[in-house]
């Protein structure tokens, strides 16, 4: 069976898991839930106004937004900013195109922008990583900002054991000075890392630096009308539908 | 009654605990017991051997000797090398003054620098930081690396929400740099983070970068018969004899 036709629900592992001492995770789409905190707080900010955004279009050009500036600062053609900037002015960009977003005012957009320090998980994180921790040391690796995922590993109570983002290198993923970061703070060898993402260039870049990889694909990251691309790939070394199918694959 | 002629289990607070969002931990000495750890592996690596070493003093000379390469760091007359190095290259100058010491092989070097990464916590630590987590984001904020801390905080289950040491910054305090990693990554203001430390070199260059500052003295931090300083500074904000005090003090 070729991957690449297996369906977004199928897993397989080709990890021995005593091979593998931690764990690395993307966390924005691949952890956490943005969509469905994004679109709650835009309804809290909205309120009673008539005032119609369509998310899934607004999430989709804000994530293409948020992804150009870290692009423009890794090609060295804009300066280092953290993420939690990079979204509130990819929010003012995308929001000049949108049919009466004009309604929204500085502080309605700075609360917006506010809600990616405050992402709630999907319903397997948590129970997942649980799992995974009593056999695994484990680390975020986000391109986040370290407050905003700190504050949303406090408040969502998950059990990392050491939390790593790409603003401690001034860089962002794929840069392989991010995985090295998480090597080197991890103590252990590139190939007992595993890095877990649903975003496939993040899943490469971590191969290409010699990390194992396994594909969690969410094909509501964003939103039940959105578009993702959850298929198979001959790198992966493991897919699992969840957090939690991960955890029945290496904790066995 | 002048500060400076408080006993060592004297406490106070000046701080109002709704003004403090976070807490930072200096980890060797502070909140782990180098001492007892590094005794009980000398003791294993020298198992049956005729070979009787002055712990108390050989643990002094090694906290000195590595404080001195980190100086030397900071003052920019050696490269920027891992804590878990400094530690190892400082034992090798240290036994070369000591009787008896040429026994130690190189292994047996390995195996006591590498005890610096398995540090055990003194009993107060983790029933104090466990109180503590309930109201304040914890991070460790220390001079070792962060493999070793990463390493001790897993095997201790000591519940911080964040691991943060100077080997980010590729420094070590009380260079400025390390209060403001611990600044940015918290997303806090400077005053409104606790660092608590029982070095006061470490609370003294905390406390001028705009943290407030908590002082436990650690009398047995070179063992039964090491020498520390004690005493009270007009500069603490808070001094308590355990962490468990200071979390009595800081969750009323």
């Amino acid at each position: 069976m070729n991957p690449s036709h297996r369906t977004a629900d199928a897993g397989f592992c080709r990890i021995d898991p005593p091979s593998i001492k931690a764990l690395t995770f993307d966390m924005q789409g691949s952890l956490l839930d943005f969509y469905g905190t994004i679109v709650d707080a835009g309804a809290a900010v909205i309120g009673n106004r008539d005032l119609h955004l369509d998310w899934t279009d607004v999430l989709d050009r804000w994530r293409k937004g948020y992804r150009a500036q870290l692009d423009a600062i890794l090609a060295g053609t804009m300066p280092w900013q953290s993420t939690d900037r990079i979204y509130r002015s990819a929010l003012d960009g995308l929001l000049e195109n949108v049919d009466g977003a004009s309604a929204l005012s500085t502080s309605d957009r700075d609360t917006l922008s506010a809600a990616w320090s405050s992402l709630k998980p999907w319903p397997d994180t948590r129970p997942g990583l649980l799992r995974l921790r009593e056999r695994f040391k484990l680390s975020t690796l986000s391109n986040g900002s370290m407050a905003s995922i700190v504050n949303i590993v406090k408040m969502q109570d998950l059990p990392f054991d050491c939390v790593l983002t790409a603003e401690l290198v001034d860089s962002s993923k794929p840069d392989p000075k991010v995985y090295a970061l998480a090597q080197k703070s991890l103590g252990v060898r590139a190939d007992e890392i595993l890095m877990v993402a649903c975003h496939k260039y993040d899943l490469a870049a971590a191969k290409k630096f010699g990390f194992k990889v396994a594909f969690i694909p969410r094909p509501l990251e964003f939103g039940p009308k959105g578009r993702t691309d959850g298929g198979a790939e001959a790198y992966f070394d493991a897919m699992a539908p969840s957090l939690t199918g991960l955890a029945d694959m290496l904790c066995r």
